[in-house]
C-alpha cells in the first residue's frame, strides 16, 4: 500500500537526488523513515528523490491509525500553542525508538497527561554522546531527530513565500540544521520580532573576544541523596535527587525524568548555545548502587555546568525547576515553559550584541581554529576516556588478581612453614602471613581506586563529549550563515537586492557570529577550570593512593624487624 | 639389528618386572635408552624384563662406533681414578643431551685435558632444578643420570658377592638412588674403611636436634664484575667472575665452567648433602646484558649458601677453587680433587655423629615431617615462583603499557589545547603536557622495577627450588638405611644374622639419619634467614617505589597550583 503524503510548503530542489514540491501537492512516500530528516518519493510529476521530512504530512485513512488526528493536523492547535513546540506527535517511526531507549518510568500515571506531551529527543542527542565524534558525520548529529522538538519553521517559511523570489535562495542540502533550527529564517529576516520580549541575554567584550554578560544573580546548586522512592504499593519505584540551589537554600527532589523535560526545553529553546547532556539512560540495572552513583556524580557535573552558564542558569524553565515545590504551580510552569515563545530561532531575537565591528572573515577565522580545535580536543578525550576506561577494567581485574595471586603465593609459603614445627620460626610465618594479607588488601585498593580518581576523570570527559558534540550543528549555523552574508552581497552588488535588506542580513549573522564566539569563550573558560580541576584531583588521589599502598607496606615490613 | 650387552656383574631380579642376569652372560638390548636408569632386554634364559643399565656394557663392533672403546672397558683405568669416578664416557644414549646442555664454551683447548675427564650431569640435575618438583615423580629425579657421576659401586658389590647370601638383601627397585649412592653398600658395611681419613666432619646436638659443626674458619666470598674475556684472538670469549674470599681477601677469576667443575665434584662427593644448584645454562645469548647480570646474582646467592654450609665450606675442592692463582697448581689442585677417595659412600666414613641414642623411629617421624614440610614447600615457591614471573612480565609489558598509554592520552589533551591559540592557557597545558610525560616515566619506573625486587625473589626462589629438589632424594637414602636396619633385627631375631651385624648396621644407620638431621636443620637455618631477607628486601623496595611514584606525581601536581 502506496503511502502517501501532501506537501506543506514548496520546496526547490537544489541537489540532483532532490525533487521540488509544491504547497499542496501530493506526494507518494517510499518509506516512512526519514534519512537525516528527509524522505524518499515522487512527485505528481513522477520524479523521485528527497524532500524534506518536516515540508510534508503523512496521509492516513483515520482507520488506520490513532495517529491521523496528528498528522492531519500538523499545526491544527490554535493560537501559539503549536507555533514554536513540535507537533504533539513526534512521528510514528520514532515511537518505537524513544520507548528502547526510555529506561526511566516515563509513563508516570499521575502526571502523565502533562508528560506525554513532552516530545523526547531521538537517541544520539539526548545525553548519548557518540563515542566518536567523527567529522563530517556529525553534522548530521542532531538531523537524526527529524521530528526533532525543534522549533518548526512552517509557519514563517508559507508567511515569507512570497519574497523568496527576490531575496537569497534558501539553502536545503543535507547538513539541514541550518535550515531546520531556523536560524536562516532569521538570517533572512523570516522570523517576527515580538512586541514584548522580557528576556535579554547581553554579549560583552571581553579580553578574548564577545562573552556572555554573567549572569547577575549567580548561585550553584548541589545535587544530593539519590534516594528509592516507591508509590502505587510499590510497584513504580524511582530514584529522586535532592537538589538545593545557594540562592534559595530550601531543596527540591527531582526525578531524573524532570531532568530530562528540562533539557528537552533547553535543547528546544537555545539555538546556537551548546548545552550539556545528561548523564546516559541506561536499560538495567538502573537501580543498582554503581549506576545511581554514577548518573549522581554525573549529574553534579551536569548541573555544575548549567549553574556556570550565564545564559542557561537563567532560563525561567531551570529556575522553575529548581525552585518549584508545589506540585499546582510545577504544573502550571511547566505549560509555562512549553508555551515560551522565545524559543529556537526567536531565542536569537534576545540576545543584545555590542556595537563593535567584527570583520566578518575574522569572525571565520576564529571559529574555523575552534572548529579544528574541537575536533582535535574529541579526539584526544575519547583518547583518554579509552585509555581511563581500560584503566578501570585493569583496576578491578588485572591488577586485583595479580596483586592477591601474590598475596595468596606469600600465604602459601608462609603456611608450609608451618609444616615443620620444630624448625618453625613463628614470627617470620606470621610476617609472611601478614605480607600476604596485605597485598590481598593492595589488590583491594588497586580495584577500589577508580573510584576515587578515574570515576571523575571519565565523568568529566563524558560531559566533555557532550559539550564537544554539539559544536559541529552551532559551527554549521554560523557557516550557514556566513554564506548567506556572502550570497546576499553579491546579490546587491548585483543589484539584485536592495543594500538595506543585505545589511539586514549581515546585521543578523554578526548575532550569530557573536553568539557562537560568546559560546566559544564560555566552553574554552569552563573548560580551563575544568581540566584543570580534572588533573588535579587525578593526580592528588594517585598520591594518596600511592602513599597508602606505601604505608600498608610499611606497617608489614616493621613486622620483621624483630625476627 | 639387534643390540648386545655383556652382564658385569651378577642381578637378582626383585620384582616381577625385573629379570635376572649372571655375570659376563650375554644379553639382547631392547633399546639403548634407559628409563631411570634401567634397559629393558632379554636374557640367555629367554626372560624379558628390566635390569640396571649399569651392570651391563652395551657390546658394539668396533667399526659400528667410536665409542665402543669405552663401553667394551667400562672400568678400565687402573687404580682409584675409577674406584669413585665414573667411567670416563657417562653413556652413548646420553651423549647428545649433554651436548645439547653444554651452552657454555666447555671444549676449551687450553684445558681440555682435564675438562673431557669431568662427566657431566644429566639435565635436570645440573642446575636445572624441574620447574615442579612432584612426588613421588621427583623420587626418580637422579635416576634419570643412568650414568651419572656418582660413585659406581660396582667393585664393592662384586667385593662383597660372596657375604651377599647371608646378609639382608640387596634392594634393587626402581627408587635406587639408595643403591646407586653407594649408601646401601656403606650401610650394609661394604664401604672399607681407608687407613687415613684426613677429614672429619662432626655432626652435634644443638637445640633442635643434629646439626653439623660449624667452620672453625668461617668466611664469606664475594661474586663481582662478570667481564667478558677473549682468546684465540677474539674466536672464543667468555665471562670471568671475580671471587674475593674474605679470609683471604685476593682475588681470584672464574668462568663458569670453573663453577661447573666444583659443582660436579661437590655432587661426586657429598652423599646426602643438598648441594645447591648452579645458575641455570642458556642456549643462546649467554652474553646479553641481563642473563650476565642475572648470572652473577644467582652466583652470589650460590656462593653465599656455599660458604655458609658447614661442611660445604670446608671442602677442599671449593678452598682450591677460592684461592688457586697459581696455573700449574691449579691444575696440580684439580687432579688432587678428582683422586679424592672420600666421595660418596665413603664421604659418610667421614661423618662424626654424636653418641646421643635417638630413636630411630623418632628420626624416621622428623624425616616424615620434613619430607610432608619439603613437599608443600616446593608447591608454594613453584607457586610463587609463577606468580613472580608473571608479575615480571606485567611490569614490564601490561603495566608499562597502561602507564604509557594514559601519559599518550594527556599529551594528546595538552597538544589538542593548544590548537586554539589565543583561548589557550599555556601554563595548563605545559602542566598536563606533563603530566603526560610524567606517566610515562611512571610506566619506565613500573618496567625497570622487577630489576630492584622481582628480580631477587625469583632468585633465591630459585635457588630453593634447587636445594628441596635435592632432598628426595636424600630422604630416599635414609628411608632405605631405615629398611635395612628393620630387615636386619628381624633377621637377627630369626637367627638369621649374627647381632654383631645388625647393631653394625644400625650403627651405621646413624650416620645416616644424624646427616640427615644435619641437612634439614641447616636447611631450615637457612631458610629462615633467607625467606627473611627476601621478605624484607622485597617490601622495602616495593616501599622505595610507590614513594618514588608518588613523589613523581608531587613533583608534576605542584605545576597545576599557581594556574
Amino acid at each position: 500500500m502506496a503511502l502517501k503524503a501532501r506537501a506543506l510548503y514548496n520546496f526547490q530542489s537544489e541537489n540532483k537526488e532532490e525533487i521540488s514540491i509544491q504547497e499542496n501537492e501530493e506526494l507518494v512516500i517510499f518509506s516512512e523513515n526519514s534519512l537525516d530528516g528527509w524522505l524518499q518519493g515522487q512527485n505528481s510529476r513522477g520524479e523521485t528523490g528527497l524532500f524534506p521530512a518536516s515540508y510534508v504530512e503523512i496521509l492516513r485513512s483515520r482507520s488506520g491509525s490513532n495517529y491521523t488526528d496528528y498528522s492531519s493536523s500538523p499545526a491544527g492547535s490554535p493560537g501559539h500553542d503549536s507555533f514554536y513546540t513540535a507537533p504533539p506527535n513526534p512521528g510514528i517511526p520514532y515511537q518505537g525508538s524513544f520507548e528502547d531507549d526510555d529506561d526511566d518510568d516515563w509513563d508516570d500515571w499521575d502526571d502523565a497527561c502533562t508528560v506525554v506531551e513532552e516530545p523526547r529527543s531521538a537517541p544520539g542527542t539526548n545525553g548519548h554522546p557518540s563515542p566518536s565524534l567523527q567529522y563530517p558525520a556529525a553534522y548530521g548529529h542532531h538531523q537524526h531527530a527529524g521530528y526533532h522538538p525543534k522549533p518548526a519553521l512552517e509557519r514563517q517559511d508559507s508567511m515569507s513565500s512570497s519574497k523568496r523570489g527576490s531575496v537569497v535562495g534558501r539553502n536545503l542540502n543535507r547538513f539541514s540544521c541550518f535550515v531546520r533550527s531556523g536560524v536562516e529564517a532569521f538570517i533572512l529576516g523570516d522570523v517576527p520580532l515580538m512586541s514584548k520580549i522580557a528576556e535579554v541575554y547581553c554579549i560583552e567584550m571581553g579580553s578574548k573576544g564577545p562573552q556572555w554578560r554573567a549572569n547577575p544573580h549567580p548561585f550553584i546548586c548541589s545535587v544530593e541523596d539519590p534516594t528509592k522512592q516507591t508509590k502505587f504499593k510499590g510497584i513504580k519505584s524511582y530514584i529522586s535527587y535532592k537538589l538545593t540551589p545557594s540562592n534559595i537554600n530550601s531543596p527540591v527532589y527531582r526525578r531524573y525524568k524532570h531532568f530530562d523535560w528540562l533539557y528537552n526545553r533547553l535543547l528546544h529553546k537555545f539555538t546556537v548555545i551548546s548545552v550539556p547532556h545528561l548523564p546516559e539512560k541506561q536499560a538495567t540495572g538502573r537501580f543498582e548502587e554503581d549506576f545511581i552513583e554514577k548518573r549522581k556524580r554525573r549529574l553534579i557535573l551536569w548541573m555544575d555546568h548549567m549553574t556556570s552558564h550565564p545564559v542557561l542558569s537563567q532560563y525561567e524553565g531551570f529556575q522553575h525547576f529548581l525552585c518549584c515545590r508545589d506540585e499546582k504551580q510545577w504544573k502550571l510552569g511547566k505549560r509555562r515553559a512549553e508555551k515560551d515563545e522565545m524559543v529556537g530561532a526567536s531565542f536569537l531575537l534576545t540576545i543584545q550584541i555590542p556595537t563593535e565591528h567584527q570583520d566578518l572573515q575574522d569572525v571565520e577565522d576564529r571559529v574555523d581554529a575552534f572548529k579544528a580545535f574541537s575536533k582535535k580536543m574529541d579526539d584526544s578525550v575519547l583518547q583518554l576516556t579509552n585509555v581511563a576506561s581500560e584503566l578501570v577494567r585493569k583496576h578491578v581485574g588485572g591488577f586485583r588478581k595479580e596483586f592477591q595471586k601474590l598475596g595468596n603465593a606469600f600465604q602459601a609459603i608462609s603456611h608450609s612453614f608451618h609444616m615443620d614445627p620444630p624448625y618453625s620460626s613463628d614470627a617470620l610465618n606470621n610476617a609472611i602471613s601478614h605480607t600476604g594479607k596485605t597485598y590481598e588488601t593492595v589488590g583491594e585498593m588497586f580495584a577500589e581506586q577508580p573510584k576515587n580518581d578515574l570515576f571523575l576523570m571519565l565523568d568529566t570527559l563524558s560531559l566533555y563529549q557532550g559539550l564537544l558534540s554539539n559544536f559541529p550543528d552551532i559551527i554549521h549555523l554560523q557557516k550557514g550563515a556566513f554564506a548567506k552574508v556572502k550570497e546576499s552581497q553579491r546579490m546587491s552588488d548585483e543589484g539584485r537586492m536592495d543594500q538595506e535588506e543585505a545589511d539586514g542580513i549581515r546585521k543578523r549573522c554578526r548575532v550569530v557570529g557573536f553568539a557562537l564566539q560568546a559560546e566559544m569563550n564560555h566552553f574554552h573558560e569552563r573548560r580551563v577550570a575544568d581540566f584543570k580541576r580534572m588533573m588535579q584531583s587525578y593526580l592528588k588521589q594517585q598520591i594518596v593512593f600511592y602513599q597508602r599502598v606505601s604505608q600498608q607496606l610499611e606497617k608489614t615490613l616493621r613486622m620483621y624487624d624483630n625476627l
